[in-house]
């Protein structure tokens, strides 16, 4: 780990270096390192705590005067129940995962003793720009040395003195390791983040895990790809068709599990036939525990001849930015489809979720799968999901172990991003001598066999 | 086809919409497009090569007038043999490769009766820039209907012509199939391009190709992500353990075989011991064929003492910045790499490379695999070739059946792009109810499968 005062600069150029080492280690040298991480930290583990205790305080009193809000306070403090136990468990996670650098994914023999083979490889430099969670620290070294990625990270400033402690740490584990003591970079400098926009000559990939504002900022200022961790609008369309059970279990956990999260819902799509039978208890029960419903006319109406009046008292109208408002809160926006018989409604469902939700997840509730298949093929989001809650979408839930968080973009990697989003490819010829001249159509001229190889 | 006379909003608005009905078409709709195209395009000939007669006219006087490049000119004629075959043969054989869409890449049973399934699925928009070259508008059509992407098409102003002479055929073609119209947009507007650089809430992906100023420009101007065709500065290593008649064919087929073309040589590093033994007659075939060849102190004192008296006055002194250079001419840049009996020698290379190489494609001839392999796991680039030439780096010859071009980004698509580049993937879950509140340690709660499941 690097000098946590380098410049941007040099920061870049040592990091580029180091990725040079790193991606011909072996994966026992990367999750050497790992282990070495993860015994270092758990010595430390006092020291670290002290430190964090240091930022708190400073925050504790910038959050007393107004300057700091209650939820970066929570976010920074390492001493919350299980978040040192569940950093330190998440590199041994990223640690037991299969190797996901120098998997063959195509071989094709081109002619005899010619042979095209690709496979997976490190993206390079990696770009983490992140908030004021200590812990992220450790995990994004962990992805990153086990994708044999170097990373440079660029925390908040509020939690400097732990991000200090856990560098020091981490960079004298490496120390007695095989990986590259350059592989992590720390920058603490102030405005910082300008310059290492500019340095595509060093940088592969930048991660902002952040709010719509920094995402945007960075998309902005920097030709280098920006793999968007933004928020998300997530949409459950409420079909005629749903169990009435399976429709409340997935409504309230999406909206009432965890509201702040890119993954709640923040839209509820109605048919028409679901709004007097499906809707009402799921409505009542939302209300009963602070939801507000931003009702269309026909929610409304329904609900308000379907609830108790001390509920109905409470439906609120929607307008027409509540469909495109991420609320991150105790609010849902209902909107009525009309029914029909044919596909028209799903068709209206789609409509609507592929001009307002930001493509993160979307859900439909139904037994009937014809219907289902309809919305699939129709929804262009990174996750399309059928009878269960949005908030399934997450890396850990997925079976990736971890995430560096949640892709919007639509190249590259989409939705929970984990170690594979980490890699791209590289294509190997093997040949003896052949040149494309060689390859032509009448007398003497050889045939491409392509032909394709089993991948082991 | 659109109108060619819209503008980039309503464009990129209606690409936007048709993309939403392109994604959920069959295979066999889309291939029927293909079909429809390429009979529409056999039927219109003489219509269209009367056009492209016309942009030829104008731009013949230009050329004349020195205001356009020959080169230009050249692109620009359909009328060349086997340009206007070639064309209509890509669209058949693009019709033929494998339906990229829906193929299933990862299923994992997370619960009974939850499963996770990953399936490949058109980006949404592509917005290609491109040069004078008409027959493109056909390739670049044919791939992304297969791949079920909208793509706005903007040409270079010289062919405007013939642009809207195979426009309207594509759009009379595409009447007749369940290919939305609007699919495919033609934009000869003048100086559309910054203002379709601000839609990103429309286009999903730009792929300029062009001059490396152009992408450059585009990087620099839009925050929708660039998939970079640039050109490139590709090197070959001669080992001393190369076989020197492989040597011979492989390093004048990478500088004679296209000088201009992305995929030449432009440095030749050479390991001492190969000075005086390989290189001699390698360089005096070049230098007989009009390739100058730009030598270091070490190099330019073996070549001198090796080769004719006439050959030997050729050889040029090299300056730093001819191996920053792509020449894309008869010009060969040539540095030498210290002898060792180690790694040293090929680690020298390996990092010379890493720095001064466009990563499109490099190359070592060594008839020592231990060497080759130490290249290979160093070299950071789309393509590391072993005893073949790096214009083996093509879609054709990868057996790709046509390629959008070359990709020297490290994210999404690298080297030759063909369908598979023009797909990003969903995930889909399966789901009978179950919520993430569900599963916990502990009484009751539900524990993550995690099973992969086989993908047919």
């Amino acid at each position: 780990m690097s000098l946590t005062h380098s410049s941007p600069d040099s920061a870049a150029s040592a990091a580029s270096a180091a990725s040079s080492t790193l991606r011909r280690l072996s994966a026992q040298a990367r999750d050497a390192a790992l282990t070495a991480i993860h015994r270092g930290l758990t010595v430390a583990k006092d020291d670290i705590l002290a430190a964090n205790s240091r930022d708190l305080a400073v925050a504790t009193k910038a959050a007393a005067d107004g300057t700091l809000s209650q939820s970066i306070l929570k976010r920074l403090d390492l001493n919350r129940k299980g978040k040192w136990e569940d950093m330190l468990k998440g590199i041994l996670d990223v640690q037991d995962l299969d190797d996901p650098v120098g998997k063959v994914s195509l071989r094709t023999l081109l002619d005899d003793g010619l042979e095209l083979e690709r496979r997976s490889c490190p993206i390079g430099v990696l770009l983490i720009i992140f908030e004021a969670r200590p812990e992220v620290i450790a995990n994004i070294a962990s992805l990153a040395i086990k994708s044999a990625n170097a990373a440079i990270l660029k925390g908040g400033k509020e939690s400097t003195e732990s991000f200090i402690a856990i560098s020091t740490v981490i960079s004298r584990a490496l120390d007695n390791t095989e990986v590259p003591n350059g592989s992590i970079q720390l920058l603490t400098t102030r405005d910082s983040i300008p310059d290492l926009l500019k340095l595509d000559r060093y940088i592969d990939l930048v991660i902002p895990r952040g709010s719509n504002e920094l995402v945007q900022y960075i998309q902005n200022n920097t030709r280098i790809p920006v793999m968007g961790h933004a928020d998300g609008l997530c949409i459950i369309y409420l079909h005629n068709a749903a169990d009435p059970e399976m429709a409340m279990r997935i409504i309230c956990d999406a909206k009432l599990g965890y509201p702040a999260a890119c993954n709640a819902v923040e839209t509820l799509l109605v048919d028409d036939a679901a709004l007097s039978k499906q809707l009402p208890p799921i409505a009542e029960f939302l209300i009963n525990q602070g939801v507000s419903l931003r009702c269309d006319i026909a929610s409304k109406s329904a609900l308000t001849a379907a609830l108790p009046p001390r509920q109905a008292a409470l439906l609120q109208d929607s307008v027409d930015s509540d469909y495109d408002t991420e609320f991150l809160d105790l609010i849902l926006a209902i909107k009525t489809i009309p029914h029909s018989t044919d596909n028209t409604a799903v068709e209206m469902a789609v409509a609507h979720i592929n001009s307002h939700s930001s493509h993160h997840t979307d859900c439909i509730i139904t037994m009937d799968s014809g219907v289902a298949d309809t919305f699939k093929a129709g929804v262009d989001s990174a996750g399309v999901f059928w009878n269960t809650s949005p908030r399934m979408a997450d890396g850990m839930r997925y079976g990736f172990g971890t995430e560096v968080g949640i892709s919007t973009n639509k190249i590259h990697a989409r939705g929970p991003v984990g170690l594979e989003g980490l890699t791209i490819y590289q294509y190997y010829i093997n040949g003896s001598g052949q040149v494309p001249g060689d390859f032509y159509e009448g007398e003497g001229g050889k045939k491409w066999k392509h032909q394709q190889l089993p991948l082991n």
